[in-house]
C-alpha cells in the first residue's frame, strides 16, 4: 500500500471496542484507516493502541478528531449518555449499535437537531465475520442516503453493506426480522434434534439431512411474499391450510411419543387451526400473518 | 422403450389414490410398470384405468396381484382396515402413509407377523414434486434392508430414496423431525413478514434477504450436532447464552413496537431464559434440547 493510497483512507472515530467494536477497529486500521477509538472503560480501548489507534481520552475528544463517527455500544440508551452534551455539528453518525426501529428513527431526530447526518445500522454478523468477506455476513444501513454514499467504501470495509431506505428505523427492522426469522428455524432445529436424541441416530448423521431440507424449504418465503403482495393466498396452492393441520396431529403424536416437550410446535399449529376455524381451510398458511397483528385484537 | 425392458418392470399393488397416490401410480405407469390400483372409494381409482391401470375391485384382489404391495392411504388406522383379514403371506408390503414411529413400529410387527416384509417411508414431498427429479423431494425408508435392497430401483422413479435403518420407526422419525423443524422455520418467517407488514416495505423486496439468511444460517444445525455428539455446549462459543437472551430482548421490543404478537418468538426465549438462569450462561443455544426431554421433568 502506497502511501497516497493511506492518505485517502477517511478517517474515522469508534466509539465502544467492545467484541464488535475491537473487530470493526482492527479490520479499518488494516485497511490503512486513521481510527481514533474511545471506550467508557478506557482500558479495553488501549489494546488497540499496539496495533495502530489512537485512543481518546474522553468521547468529546473522540467525536472532535473526525467527522465520521461510529458508535457501536452497548445499546441505544449507551449512545445518548456518551454523545450527551457533546456538540455533533457537521459530524456524520453511523450508529451500529443494536437497537429498535423506533430507537434508530428516535436518535435520527436527536442526532439531526444536534447538526450531525445520522445512518442506523444493523450487523448481521459476529465479530469473526468482520473482516471475513466470505462468512455471509453484512450490514444493513438505512437514514441519509447522502451520508451512506459518501462513506460507503469505508463502510464496506469491515462487511457488506445494504442500504434499505431513507426511513431511520429501516435498519434495525430489517436485521430484528431476519434474527427473528432465524430464531423460529433454530426453535425448529432444536426440536427436530430433542425429537431424535433418545434414539440411535448420530445428530452428525442427522444434521446434513435437516440443513439440507431446511435449505431447499426456506424459498417457501418467496410464495408468501407474493401472496401477501397480491392479498391472493389461495391460487395454486397445494397443501392448503386443513391438510396442514391434519399433518401436525402427527407432528405432536411423534412428539409425545418420543416425550420431546411440544411448546416450540403449539404456538404456530394454533395459529393455523385459528385462520382454519375462521373459514380459510382452503389457503396456504400465509394468512398467519394477519392473526400476528395486535392491531386487529 | 423395448418390451423386454416393459417386462423386466416390476409389477406392483398401490392401496390409495388420493393426490400422493395418484401422483405415484402415474409416475409408475409411465415407467412401464404394471400397476395395480385400489380405492376405498372405486372412482377416485378408476380415473387410473385410462392410463393403464389395472383397477382391482377389492383390496384382497389388489394384494394377491403383486408380490410389492405398497400402500399411501389416510392413516394407519386406514393400513389395518384396509388390509383386515388378508394374507400378507409372502409380499412386501411398504408403507407410504404418515404416520408416527411408533406407528411405524407397530406395522411392522403386524406385518411380519402376517408373512410379509415390511418397510416403512416418510414421503418428504408433496404430490407435484413426485416424479420431478429436480424438485427436492425424496422418500425415507426404514425397516427391512432386504426388502429396500430388492425393490430400490422400482421404489426410486418417483422420487429419490433414502434408507435411514433397519428400525422400522426410523423412516417416520426423520419425517416428522424435518418437518417439525421446517414448521419452526416457517413460523419465523410469518413473524418477520408481521414485523415489516406495517410498513412500506414491498414483502417480494424483503423475501430475498430472508431466504438468504436463512439458508447462511441453516448449517448452524452442524455445530448443534458436533456439541450434541460431544456433550461440550461451551468450546468455541461466539455468540453466549447470556448474549443470546440479551439480544432476544430487542426482538421482542421491535414486536411490540411494531404491534405483533410474541407469541411464535417466546417459547423459545423463554427456553433459553430457563437454561441460562441454570447457569448455563457461557454454553451456546444447544442446550435448550435438553429442556424439551420431558423424561427429565
Amino acid at each position: 500500500m502506497t502511501d497516497t493510497a493511506v492518505a485517502s483512507r477517511t478517517p474515522l472515530t469508534l466509539l465502544g471496542t467492545g467484541a464488535m467494536g475491537t473487530a470493526l477497529a482492527r479490520v479499518w486500521l488494516a485497511a490503512g484507516h486513521e481510527v481514533t477509538v474511545w471506550n467508557r472503560t478506557a482500558a479495553r480501548a488501549e489494546a488497540l493502541a499496539a496495533e495502530g489507534a489512537r485512543v481518546a481520552a474522553s468521547a468529546a475528544e473522540a467525536v472532535t478528531a473526525n467527522r465520521l463517527v461510529i458508535a457501536c455500544l452497548l445499546d441505544d440508551t449507551s449512545v445518548g449518555e456518551a454523545l450527551d452534551g457533546i456538540s455533533l455539528a457537521g459530524r456524520d453518525l453511523v450508529n451500529l449499535t443494536t437497537g429498535t426501529p423506533a430507537e434508530g428513527r428516535a436518535r435520527a431526530v436527536w442526532s439531526e437537531a444536534r447538526g450531525a447526518r445520522f445512518l442506523d445500522a444493523g450487523i448481521m454478523a459476529v465479530p469473526p465475520m468482520i473482516g471475513a468477506p466470505g462468512s455471509g455476513g453484512y450490514v444493513f444501513y438505512s437514514g441519509s442516503a447522502e451520508l451512506f454514499e459518501e462513506h460507503r467504501d469505508t463502510l464496506a470495509v469491515p462487511a457488506g453493506t445494504r442500504y434499505v431506505g431513507a426511513d431511520p428505523g429501516f435498519a434495525a427492522l430489517h436485521d430484528v426480522a431476519l434474527l427473528s426469522a432465524m430464531s423460529g428455524m433454530f426453535a425448529g432445529i432444536a426440536h427436530a434434534f430433542a425429537l431424535i436424541r433418545p434414539e440411535d441416530i448420530a445428530p452428525k448423521d442427522f444434521a446434513p439431512l435437516l440443513v439440507d431440507w431446511l435449505t431447499a424449504m426456506a424459498p417457501a418465503a418467496h410464495q408468501s411474499a407474493e401472496r401477501l403482495q397480491s392479498g391472493d393466498y389461495t391460487r395454486g396452492v397445494v397443501s392448503n391450510l386443513a391438510m396442514q393441520v391434519a399433518g401436525n396431529a402427527t407432528l405432536l403424536r411423534t412428539a409425545e411419543e418420543q416425550q420431546v416437550s411440544p411448546e416450540l410446535l403449539t404456538p404456530y399449529t394454533e395459529l393455523m387451526e385459528r385462520r382454519l376455524a375462521q373459514g380459510h381451510g382452503d389457503e396456504d398458511e400465509t394468512g398467519v400473518v394477519e392473526l400476528l397483528d395486535t392491531r386487529r385484537s
